[in-house]
């Protein structure tokens, strides 16, 4: 792949631009000491509340629930899980604010830098399931420089259906081929290829603690970088 | 209005964040120049070429015209203007660069310093008739520290229709009192209004070189301010 044919990087975030798991695992740790909830085991919590996230989306691609943005489908799952884990006695306000836990994740060490590096010759957007809203005040606090939030909401399609990358690349006034994916996962990595995008894997090994899946790049991928900043360098950033 | 009540400013962009008038004649004379273009009175046809804007964009408000977004009307306007003003013999690459000059409009001299104050505190989002295409590409080249590209073509309705307002709220995920339109037109802050909008007027006296109405606010709206660096410093930036 010719860096110069590439003229936006468009960014799956959760995963791969910032730990969601650490930042929720933080949040609720913070929440539950502000309200006395010394009984919750606030790793298990962060990953029931993710582990909801596909099967609520399903619902949507499926056609089975119209469209609903991540940040509803995440107060559903966060309702259902309050139950779960015997978490009573809370405000509206203060359910809200745990909601918006996912507007406050903290970006992997090398993202910042990375993407500072790569704004300087490339259009940067997302093409997240987040909604924009989150994906705005998440920037807002992490100091994230977006050109551009796009992906699900504006697509009203959720990844790994095709509508959220060629739209994404539409508003851009860019073909797919002029366009690079970033992603810790395969499978978006796949589907992005699939509707003719360039592809670049950056592993987040950490992403859930541990994880035994998207450890290697499962196909010779466009570009293959350890961190942001060793993708902006191959990009000759 | 109380500052801390407002959490986004969202900006109408041509003639109000940059001077499209001037920006559109330096083009041209430089195309002019380029192609030997010697009788072309470029401040007429940057005229002509606005003067087409509204009623272009009537056809797709009626329902007339489907929606088509602004770099194709501008294409429709220039296809019809190279012929009046008997310029011939381009090449499609050509006549696309020239049509693109919407893409490197320069910025008022007040906007980046002031744009920059505004951003530590609030959300800043375009909410402009341009698609995101051009706007990403005009804040690229001008240094727009926007948050959020929003407006018409993701609300697929161009102001002053409500949805372009309501839909850019929706997606930052506020309630329209929180947002602040900023706009030199007066019938863009009425629209605004009428959606529940707080409104800042900005007056832009050079935008058609002169001009005669909105020299000054027709209402009195939440917010007058001389400039964008004013505007900060009225917001407490």
């Amino acid at each position: 792949m010719d860096p110069a044919s590439i003229k936006a990087l468009t960014f799956d975030v959760f995963g791969t631009v910032v730990d969601w798991r650490s930042s929720i695992i933080r949040e609720g740790e913070a929440f539950g000491r502000a309200k006395g909830l010394t009984h919750v085991d606030w790793a298990a919590f962060a990953d029931a509340w993710r582990g909801l996230y596909q099967p609520m989306m399903d619902r949507v691609r499926s056609g089975a629930a119209p469209w609903t943005k991540l940040d509803d489908l995440h107060r559903m799952g966060l309702d259902r899980l309050l139950g779960e884990f015997k978490i009573s006695g809370l405000s509206e306000d203060e359910i809200d604010h745990l909601n918006r836990a996912w507007h406050r994740l903290d970006p992997w060490p090398d993202t910042v830098n990375g993407l500072t590096r790569l704004k300087q010759r490339y259009i940067l957007a997302t093409l997240s399931n987040g909604n924009v809203a989150l994906m705005v005040n998440m920037a807002k606090r992490a100091g994230l420089p977006w050109d551009a939030i796009l992906g699900a909401e504006v697509a009203r399609h959720y990844k790994p259906q095709p509508e959220a990358y060629l739209r994404t690349a539409e508003l851009l006034g860019l073909r797919p081929e002029q366009c690079l994916m970033v992603a810790a996962h395969n499978g978006d990595l796949a589907a992005a290829s699939g509707c003719g995008l360039r592809t670049a894997f950056v592993p987040r090994p950490l992403e859930h603690g541990s994880k035994t899946k998207d450890l290697a790049p499962a196909r010779p991928w466009d570009v293959v970088a350890s961190d942001f900043v060793d993708l902006a360098r191959q990009l000759g950033c």
